[in-house]
């Protein structure tokens, strides 16, 4: 037994159906983070013949003993389940009965499913509260900035119609995120805005700007033009998730499309074809380069507990990512960091009023 | 004298300074417009004795008999200027004299400027009425769909704060400017939106969404996602202007970022620097190809004559696009076509109510 391993455990709860490649990429890719982090240890939901199986197979029980738990729920939530029946009639399902320990079991703080995102976001909205202070989860993928970096983008499509303090909540809950599970020490957080002067935008952005203006909490550094979004200058860009989609897709739609015609060209003329043989290599890395999947799951952040939803068609590295970024979420203490900062900007406001 | 310019002229107004290339890139272009079109004919606004000189080069008192005048007002507004000062201050400059005979001239339909955007729209909707049902002037750039044909998007940013009723007055202007500029005869609308269902997106979506539908004088299809807006699928988008401008900027901003870390990976390489040896032409295609300036002009929408705002840095090729787009406008009877349009929408409703 590893020295660590005698360390207090940090339980994740891991919803092993669901995905394109499930059981197996869920199972392999928990594993992966396991041997890299001896402090984890995972309960698994699904299919317990299957994933007993899968286990014998690793040789898990002798690699990890006393961190491994297994739960029977075999029942599967597709997309093709609308999620308000999937949550009342799926009892026996993997997610719904993984939901159910991260809400119940206090020695688990997070939880990681490939799972349908609609039934998850409305699982954890009914079962999961909320930190305290925080009024709507949200969420926030992680895009590639082109220096080498990472960009954050919270909210990116969980709540549409809101208030200028919860931009500020946002803001909050990335900072902490990108501390937490990127080791980020500062992040520069801005607005998502049409021009960068002060007074632009809508009346949600002029109210909003001078509430992340006065956060000592936050690093907030202004506000951005879509345009500038890859440029590496922000780490944190804070939206309502309606612009938020739409920045996450325009970004991903327009380098899918330019790509897709650079490779039409490409075919167009022998000469350019001669050309590409040279560089294939390069345009399938410029390809993966901005497939946000990539750099983590889709984080659902505010819930009382740690969540995050991995790609549907992700493979076991793809799974062990999100499980790294959970237990990291987790063990980086980015929920107690939240309550913490909320707190503290409440208590200014009510000295202030 | 040509059989065509015995018909009745059309007049343009054009502001022959602001530009990085004015007055000669405005007067060339307008020049090699006039020679493509018999029925147009121009009103020089700038420095009289620069024009004169510049026509008299180019030989046009010969080439346009009857169809050139000339005003002296040469001031400067620039991007320095603020707005409303410009407005007050400034009235012996260019553009504020060009706003003057668009508004006052009757036989002048349109104004082409390639000044300060600020300026130009401020003193658009101080001193140019609006079409009667129109609550306010809305942008509609032009974007290159990657299957060879355009995508418009209105609003991009004039109108930040909006009604339903606006996001159905945008696509009426838009269908209007797309049939009318481009001779598209029944363009596809579709509302931007965070999902395709019918009921996706925030309060004002989901009250636009009846409106567009319910309206038989547009062709609309149904929500977009962002990441569809290059695909081809659709002729005109309709958002209100804060996440057009996002829809827009990142659009660009995403397409230049990528080429330019393509250029750096091809840089990092000797293999792929002399493939791309053999695609150096092609490269500048693609950026040439997603540079939206390259597809008309920036036209302000629901005003009573029709005006465009011609790229800053643009040449003489660039300019005379704008001039030919502004004629197509007016020519195409734009203004009229939304006034029946919207006329015909209003009498609907009332019968309705």
């Amino acid at each position: 037994m590893s020295k660590h391993s005698q360390n207090k455990l940090m339980k994740i709860v891991i919803d092993c159906l669901g995905g394109d490649n499930s059981p197996f990429a869920n199972i392999d890719g928990t594993l992966i983070t396991m041997k890299k982090l001896p402090e984890l240890s995972a309960v698994f939901v699904g299919d317990e013949a299957e994933i007993n199986a899968e286990l014998a197979e690793r040789g898990a029980a002798v690699a990890f003993p006393g961190r491994i738990e297994v739960v029977h729920a075999p029942g599967v939530i597709t997309g093709e389940d609308k999620p308000t029946d999937a949550i009342r009639l799926k009892k026996d399902s993997s997610m719904i009965r993984a939901i159910s320990i991260l809400r119940e079991d206090e020695s688990v703080g997070a939880l990681v499913s490939s799972g349908a995102t609609g039934s998850l976001v409305a699982a954890a909205t009914l079962r999961i509260g909320r930190i305290r202070g925080i009024k709507r989860p949200a969420f926030c993928p992680m895009l590639p900035a082109m220096t080498g970096g990472i960009v954050g983008v919270c909210d990116s499509g969980a709540n549409v119609d809101i208030s200028p303090r919860q931009l500020l909540e946002f803001a909050v809950l990335g900072s902490c995120y990108l501390k937490s599970a990127f080791g980020i020490e500062n992040p520069r957080v801005a607005l998502l805005n049409i021009g960068t002067e002060t007074e632009k935008g809508d009346e949600l952005r002029k109210e909003a700007y001078p509430l992340l203006a006065g956060c000592e909490n936050i690093n907030f550094v202004g506000n951005m033009e879509s345009r500038d979004l890859l440029t590496g200058k922000y780490d944190l860009v804070v939206c309502d998730g309606f612009s938020g989609n739409v920045l996450v897709k325009t970004t991903e739609g327009t380098a899918l499309q330019l790509l897709k015609k650079i490779k039409t060209d490409i075919m167009s003329r022998k000469k350019y074809m001669i050309g590409a043989a040279f560089m294939k290599k390069m345009f399938m890395e410029e390809k993966e380069f901005m497939n946000y999947q990539n750099y983590g799951g889709s984080v659902l952040l505010g819930a009382e507990k740690v969540l995050v939803k991995c790609h549907g068609s992700g493979d076991a590295a793809g799974f062990a990512v999100c499980v790294e970024q959970a237990f990291r979420m987790q063990s980086g203490g980015m929920n107690e960091m939240v309550s913490r900062i909320l707190k503290e900007i409440d208590e200014k406001n009510e000295r202030e009023e």
